[in-house]
């Protein structure tokens, strides 16, 4: 007998499942909106994750049911676990990945650092937060935003005026979430891994920058991190991951305030982004862990493998040929570099792969994930801090 | 355009490529002897390897063919190469790990340690072999052996008889090989890989243990080695591949004397089980490698990751609910752990998988990877030497 785990979604994350569970002899079935997707290696089942019938089906099948992605709607999530289906995260957890309003509620419920927030209907309440707040504020809708969208910035309350038309708004959640826009020095993630059994693993701090409001580079552990600030974001994961039993890994991306404070951005019920590095740098990674928690296996050890990791991501690049030509010079300029390809085709800025190096000196590994991901034509690099 | 990897062989040296092929983006189809091999998870032909015809149709739709083993006999090989297909390692160096005596011939050639030996095609020639190497030999079948078959300790040539009858001797070559019993301190193993434009990359001197004419654990690097052997082991692995113009990983095992000599014992052109350590331990392991190698893509970085990594096989084990609680077991006991495991059905002293640990301490490092291996269900860890 062999654990079979079904991810719902076939994109990168579920790819990149495909390898330790080959290591582990797990059976991997996704469940993808189209064929082709990027976890098309493992077993593929084409369906609608909207559909609770079309879901159930694909469960049948499985040991546990995960995810790629936290938008298969809780009616459909409620369904599943009615049936008897293992879910984990189960919806319990996951609403507050799906709704960043229930989030922000949850965490001031936890007393946890979060920037002020308010929710709003219309462009009177968010003017109002605006002018206490600076003149200006961040605006999202509460769900199905990702990697930037459903984000802005805004002065005005009139600068979102589409999404408070009622069937976006409908669509959204039924409010708008109105953030502080909050003056940090830098972005953090924590991420932790939580079984049933309530074993839970945290790796090292990571910090990440954006470009465009999509995540180009994480450093781990988090260089010049102070212990309390470390030990603020470790406390804040693990009250999470306790209070809605999340199962699996979870990423909490945070700020750190320039008088040193940790507040809570945003909730990942998944492997992560901010998350890849551990795939080369720790000794047991993000996608490793996920299996092993969602399965309630022994967790696994998080440490670090070496002082430092850097994960660059490649945003845009190349596609056919001409990316064969970008690997090569990414191979031979950096061979230490640890290349993940998605297999996906090119759009502009698309996330496509990302690079790890492992390393002793922060500016050496650094750089050299950075040349790697340049080689490999990413567009973004350049934009990174020096 | 993505890279497109055939491997003859299905074993679990292919499946083990499909991690690596998932990261690079590798296309990987396998061509195996039966269905439900271990390298299922790849996309999967089912032939006959000996016969030239399947195999061409198998090549064409790839960019290289490579192997999960030696078997595929010369002519099927020649017949490749003569109609274009890129073939690595190529027939002209495979000849050479087919078959023992010519393997002895070549290395004899390039002036390389190796025990005294000859052929025998009868028992008395054997036994003037024993009669002069102090009244005991290594009696080989050239062709055909692995993992101690075709391999006995003789002190008298009528304990091959059976290897002398004529239909036998021509299925393994046409003559015996018969080596003197080296008095040897340890068994080592040096590994490179090169790839066809010349470029060459060695991993660090590992040290093996063998119960039962079968690996059982591997050190790396070889712990209390001189320079002077360090040196002559990597002499030894790269006048050899640069000699027969070898593509992909090579393996020479070595026996190291107690008198300081490093002699060769065998050789393998593929991955081998002396390399699995550097999967986890080595910035690029053996199974990137070897697909970069046979591809032509630059070499990764084989630098290990920490100061020592062990290897230890399962051999023998569980199947079925038992093999899950022993999972458990050795994921809860050694965290660390990294857990190779190949989906084949329980046999008594099979090759089942594998446990990676590395760390900085020898003795710990060993023991915690031991631990695995046992929870594991492995039947040979308490034979190893202390």
């Amino acid at each position: 007998m062999t654990y079979r785990v079904g991810v719902i979604g076939a994109g990168q994350l579920a790819r990149m499942l495909t390898p330790v569970a080959v290591n582990l002899d797990i059976e991997l079935k996704v469940f993808a909106e189209a064929e082709g997707a990027s976890a098309k290696l493992a077993t593929t089942v084409v369906g609608d994750y909207t559909d609770a019938e079309q879901v159930l089906e694909f469960a049948r099948g499985v040991d546990v049911i995960t995810f790629d992605h936290e938008h298969v709607p809780q009616p459909v999530l409620q369904r599943l676990v009615e049936a008897g289906v293992a879910v984990r995260p189960g919806p319990q957890a996951l609403r507050f990945a799906q709704d960043k309003i229930e989030m922000r509620q949850k965490v001031a419920e936890l007393g946890l650092g979060q920037p002020e927030w308010t929710r709003a209907t219309t462009a009177d309440e968010v003017q109002a937060f605006v002018d206490l707040h600076g003149g200006r504020a961040i605006v999202k809708t509460p769900r199905g935003g990702y990697d930037g969208h459903g984000v802005r910035l805004v002065s005005s309350g009139s600068e979102v005026a589409d999404w408070l038309a009622a069937e976006v708004l409908d669509q959204v959640g039924g409010a708008l979430l109105v953030e502080e826009a909050v003056d940090f020095r830098r972005e953090l993630s924590q991420q932790v891994a939580r079984r049933p059994s309530g074993e839970m693993r945290a790796w090292a701090l990571a910090a990440s920058e954006q470009v465009g409001g999509v995540c180009a580079e994480v450093i781990a552990p988090a260089p010049d991190t102070t212990d309390d600030v470390a030990e603020q974001a470790r406390h804040i994961a693990t009250t999470i991951a306790e209070a809605v039993e999340v199962t699996g890994a979870l990423a909490v991306e945070l700020f750190e305030t320039n008088d040193g404070r940790v507040l809570v951005n945003e909730l990942a019920m998944r492997p992560h982004n901010s998350g890849h590095w551990s795939m080369d740098g720790a000794v047991t990674g993000q996608f490793e862990q996920h299996l092993r928690a969602v399965l309630d296996l022994p967790l696994g050890d998080p440490e670090a493998r070496q002082p430092v990791t850097v994960m660059v991501n490649v945003l845009g690049g190349h596609d056919g040929t001409e990316h064969e030509q970008a690997l090569v010079r990414a191979l031979a300029e950096v061979p230490q570099a640890k290349v993940h390809w998605y297999g996906k085709s090119y759009r502009p800025g698309r996330k496509m792969g990302h690079v790890n190096v492992t390393g002793f000196d922060l500016v050496e590994t650094r750089d050299a994930a950075r040349d790697a991901a340049r080689a490999l034509g990413s567009e973004v690099v350049d934009s990174l801090s020096v």
